[in-house]
């Protein structure tokens, strides 16, 4: 099969923008099902492998307007499976907060529901303040990944228990399971004990898809060995090529296939007529933003404390911190090559969270993904509309017909399952 | 207003009898959207007040069928928000096997997303053996209950971290929430600590409507606390009459005006054309049984271990378990007022999984239910149909149209929230 490119949605109803939903026309809600119908809908249109939902716990002034009153994933993507037949539907669940039994039993279901498409985004959350809402200390950052590791091997476990063909439903005979091919897990580990067997059947695609954007060294050695999708963090086409080819090297080191794996950067889109035009719309959009929480808003981005600085000091050479390795490096390391003022690194923050802003015309941005794509940078590309529906609505009606067209991307779906349109295969039942 | 019939479904994809699914055309799995979309469509068709979705974590072969494979009920009720407009929709969620955080904000999320029909059925989870999956000693049954208090306290708490118009979303001044509006819980109890704020907007209801099915004393006590709706296990009629009037004697003692509570027997209506043809259609279903599994699926309702008697001794004076009051009490008394031998203890159990069987032409059980509702014995069903999607639509099509001709029961929906449907007042916030 020729390799084409890969699509994800993030899903935010305000916008990826901070101030998407300040357009006229702009949704401004994230917690509606006419909202996510809309973007669902239009996802599906445009054929994407995959649509994504973020999580978190922490309502805060300093958060992006979508996480501040956000519907809790699984239920929305419960309804959205409700809503679509082909495009994959992708969550966050925390290995910190949530536990693996739980965490197994609801992505097999959403699985199950939607006929092969769920997909987990692992994380380990961030933001200390989470752990206030469970009774808990937050555990520092390599220790959560200690935690997520077993996590993750306790849920894979749990998805192996039940052999394919475990439910017989037999009218004949009356026999509904045939019990001799469901096992227990017996798991006993360092930070979880679970007995199993999970009580939903083997799902349809055996493991759901495993996403992970881990930006640390640790986590970035745990997504080589987790992920079916790694989300990343990039600064710009030079920085994708450097992460993509050492995210490639990983994998080899953690035998495994690279080829099997869709590294997918962070993208926002902002399409115009021209070139120019698409300036004009992200400046529309950086206008609403005020100097005000700017500092408020890097420090939390970069996991530092900046308030001692003003808005027109260079960036400061700022250790890693341990709450947004992956934010903080790709935009340091950018601050670093271009000499940016704090002013400057709030504006590419603000526009996109972090991510890689791409502003043009169709034909350009369109040019940019196929350089990437062919250039050794990206498998795909998570879509970050900067407002919906407007803002998705011109990138899958400009954009995707020129990419269709080149042969560089789908113009339908060939299966039904997330795997299908990743080309990865079904894992087979571990031996017994 | 009036008062009329409500009306719940007991969604279980392969019917609430336990061989419904071996019934030709009957549906056979509980983890397809197709199942549940023709239930949910069925029960909106007929104009119930809500749906509803246990829960559960212990998969074996003692179990209904639709309990040995079935999916995360909030995912699945998510799913079911995205294919109906009126409808209420209920699940399980664990006091026992969750945390309040959790389920405060599933449910929230829920509310919001199907604008305002969500319903919490509070459970502590009563098999011992769910503990095994969470690395967790199962606590006693009145120490669950406690834990339940304090859960349902703090859940209640966070639903109200959010003042009704906290959410401003001015596109003009830039303004997202008004965050004078939010604050912190800061509850630090017997069993839980939870900062807060919830990360979601209080919902359209203000709380999602409560479920209780609680059937022990302690239980009872606490669903006169807490529940607007309540779920019972009756016997017969008298018995349906003598638990109606405890409880609302319990509601009167608790302080709480009885006729802003729902009491609802659960029942399995088995329609024929004639109530001898209804007859018949049960004992097809009987005959699928065998007594094989007879004293060990009665063991299990019972909380006893059963294994030293046969199938044809009396039944023993048994003491009532931890595990399933209600069932039990239900159960053990009519054993007693009929001289029932173990087998036909097992019959009775096996055809509703312990609830009450209404067998008879369309005519004979809405004569039933008349008399029950006009008896101080119901406020409304919780309707239990043997298989889908005939079992209910015979309920459906050929029931409900005569309790509408008489008045009892709406011909439509007059609102859109649940509590709209039940006639309950959406609650105030509390005072600052």
């Amino acid at each position: 099969m020729t390799r084409q490119i890969h699509f994800g949605l993030f899903m935010l109803g305000t916008g990826n923008h901070y101030a998407g939903w300040r357009l006229p026309g702009a949704f401004d809600t994230f917690t509606t099902l006419e909202v996510a119908r809309a973007m669902a809908e239009a996802a599906e249109r445009a054929k994407f492998d995959l649509l994504f939902l973020g999580d978190g716990y922490v309502a805060s002034p300093d958060t992006h307007p979508s996480w501040q009153s956000r519907a809790e994933p699984l239920t929305q993507l419960g309804a959205i499976a409700a809503m679509t037949t082909r495009v994959g539907l992708g969550a966050t669940a925390s290995t910190t907060y949530s536990d693996p039994f739980t965490v197994a039993r609801a992505f097999a279901s959403l699985d199950h529901l939607s006929s092969g498409r769920a997909a987990w985004n692992i994380v380990t959350t961030g933001r200390e303040a989470s752990g206030a809402h469970f009774g808990k200390t937050h555990p520092d950052h390599d220790k959560r990944y200690e935690i997520a590791d077993e996590f993750h091997e306790v849920v894979c476990g749990l998805w192996d228990c039940w052999d394919d063909d475990a439910v017989v439903a037999d009218r004949a005979t009356g026999q509904y399971v045939d019990w001799s091919k469901v096992r227990t897990l017996d798991h006993e580990g360092t930070y979880f004990s679970c007995k199993g067997p999970l009580n939903i059947a083997r799902s349809p695609q055996g493991h759901p898809i495993i996403l992970q954007a881990g930006g640390s060294d640790v986590g970035q050695r745990f997504a080589a060995k987790s992920a079916d999708i790694v989300f990343t963090v990039i600064g710009d086409y030079e920085d994708a090529r450097e992460r993509y080819l050492a995210m490639r090297a990983r994998l080899v080191e953690a035998d495994r296939n690279p080829d099997e794996v869709c590294i997918m950067p962070g993208v926002m889109p902002v399409v115009g007529r021209t070139d120019g035009d698409a300036l004009d719309r992200l400046n529309e959009l950086q206008a609403f933003m005020e100097d005000g929480r700017g500092l408020y808003m890097l420090s939390d981005r970069l996991g530092q404390d900046l308030s001692a600085y003003s808005m027109d000091d260079p960036v400061p050479d700022l250790p890693l911190a341990d709450a947004s390795h992956g934010f903080a490096r790709a935009l340091l390391s950018r601050a670093k090559r271009e000499n940016l003022r704090i002013r400057d690194l709030y504006n590419i923050t603000v526009a996109a969270r972090g991510h890689y802003v791409l502003c043009g015309s169709a034909q350009t941005i369109a040019d940019e993904f196929e350089k990437w794509f062919t250039g050794d940078a990206a498998d795909g590309f998570n879509v970050m509309p900067t407002h919906f529906p407007g803002g998705f609505d011109a990138f899958v009606d400009e954009v995707v017909p020129i990419l269709q067209q080149r042969g560089l991307y789908r113009s339908d779906y060939s299966g039904t399952t997330l795997r299908d349109h990743l080309g990865i295969a079904r894992p087979a039942m571990p031996p017994r």
